[in-house]
């Protein structure tokens, strides 16, 4: 069904059904928060953030979703609301913007949170999404990028470089559907790589198996650009060095599976891929015997002094000087 | 200065160095709120919501903030902060970002709102701006569009379809300058159309003025698609029927030269040009009195038994029911 056959009431109460105690029909939605509110916002750009040809319109919705989760996440917040506005580009039909929802409804049911409502417009240039997420966080036990001393552990969860190897399946079959590679593959055995890219997770559950061990972190980001750029930023908040060592970056069996079948080196995906939705966190040495009893969350590398740059250690030794780039 | 040219903390520090007590470089923003909470995003995508070629940068920051704070004076609510998520084409450089949020903290400082932080990506398809506002209301006086009781009247802020002719006064200064027409006017004379289409005002004044006077109002939206559209929302929200005289439309002197001198029907502007940001409300039939003693506001019609149709009584005393179209 077109868009415009249908009332934009009507079209709200179509995409909303089937949210639980979703009643908002006005021009702001209405929320009760205790404590300090917590808030980020995610654009996703069609062409920069995902390419309708491969991304399902309900891993979209999903992912947009977790991904703006994942902010607070990062700081130790409990989200509670998002809303959600979307630019709507004129071949997308009424059951496409269903099935956008369907996504946006089982990421609101995994992760505990409840639509307030949002904004609809045209697009003349792409499909757009942008969701706000609105939480909760304790002044106590609030994590910010700032805050790694000399010393603390660097940590990540999970693993690096599986997102992003996941993209690049999703590429190599879309050229192969396009007739512009000869790749004959299907993407059955690459299912936990095109998890990674399509249903990211954030990592609520590694900050309350580290609350529930008593170990505090001292400053964290999520891992979206990539853990060199990430870790840059944390060094840059914190004002301290910082020493990453390759060798101890966490890769899953498929991420390097999957890089040697098409060339790409595995530590370069795993530094530079992004999208992992990881935690990337410090914390002081004292709980070191903690950390390393502990399944998906590996020790990385450590914090250096004041005025130290922010390094790479290469499996070959050599040391690699952080650097921003666009 | 090319955007690439700079790193992405660089780029924050400008843009937001004027901005009074901003301090976030964290993955999502703390805020501290009393009371019930109140949100709203407005997303503006470039080809839709705006033209570059005629709506200056820093305008469009303005307007960006200002249309975003309006949804929140439409609930009688109080703004407090607002975020905001800009997709950045390859032209932007870094002056006219700055420029931008220079639009942005006038209406920040104008609203009295803080601007808490955001999310700032690349765009191959338009530029796009997402602002969400969040604030605080009370649950006792706030306002929502169901609500209006028959008999109530019906009052709108301000005058109608200004912002409208301002628009139409820009597009065709823009095709005299692209030689399309062969216009030759300035736009000197046309300044408060301009403004109404270029610097919106959200109307707290109005709010405040009501509330100094305690008139309780019983539904509320802000007339952001024309008064016709925007009256419809309302009669639907709650559930009554209504009459809106479209003699009694309040209409600047300004819009209605500019309609005659283009050739457009102003009470068409007035019912269905939008983007007034004025606002649009019902009261109990006993503050007639009152609202007729304040200045800037007019009793356009008045709320009929649940079951009726929402209607247009012509000049000439037709009667038009009001339908929903996209």
């Amino acid at each position: 069904m077109q868009i415009s056959e249908i009332g934009a009431n009507a079209l709200i109460d179509r995409l909303t059904a089937s949210f639980e105690g979703f009643d908002n029909r006005d021009d702001a939605a209405l929320f009760d928060l205790k404590g300090m509110g917590v808030t980020a916002t995610h654009l996703m750009l069609e062409g920069v953030h995902f390419d309708l040809r491969y991304m399902p319109v309900h891993h979209l919705g999903y992912k947009a979703v977790a991904t703006t989760l994942s902010n607070l996440a990062a700081m130790n917040a409990t989200p509670a609301y998002i809303s959600v506005a979307i630019g709507v580009t004129a071949q997308w039909e009424v059951e496409d913007l269903e099935t956008l929802y369907k996504g946006i409804r089982i990421a609101t049911e995994r992760f505990g949170v409840k639509l307030l409502g949002g904004d609809t417009a045209p697009s003349v240039a792409g499909f757009t999404i942008a969701v706000t997420a609105i939480g909760s966080a304790d002044p106590d036990t609030v994590v910010c990028r700032k805050g790694a001393a000399p010393n603390d552990l660097i940590c990540v969860s999970g693993n690096l470089g599986a997102a992003y190897m996941g993209l690049k399946a999703l590429e190599r079959e879309q050229e192969a559907y396009d007739g512009s590679s000869d790749y004959k593959h299907d993407l059955g055995d690459r299912t936990y790589l095109l998890e990674r890219q399509l249903t990211p997770q954030p990592r609520f559950d590694i900050m309350d198996m580290l609350s529930l061990a008593g170990v505090k972190t001292t400053s964290m980001i999520d891992v979206t650009k990539g853990i060199a750029r990430d870790l840059l930023a944390l060094s840059q908040a914190s004002g301290v060095g910082m020493k990453l060592y390759e060798e101890r970056l966490p890769i899953d069996y498929e991420t390097a599976s999957m890089a040697e079948e098409i060339g790409i080196n595995v530590f370069s995906a795993a530094l530079y891929g992004g999208e992992d939705y990881e935690l990337l966190f410090t914390v002081p040495l004292g709980f070191k015997d903690v950390i390393e009893q502990m399944e998906g969350i590996a020790i990385v590398g450590y914090v250096t002094e004041p005025g130290t740059p922010a390094l790479l250690i290469t499996q070959d030794g050599r040391e690699v000087e952080l650097k921003e780039q666009e």
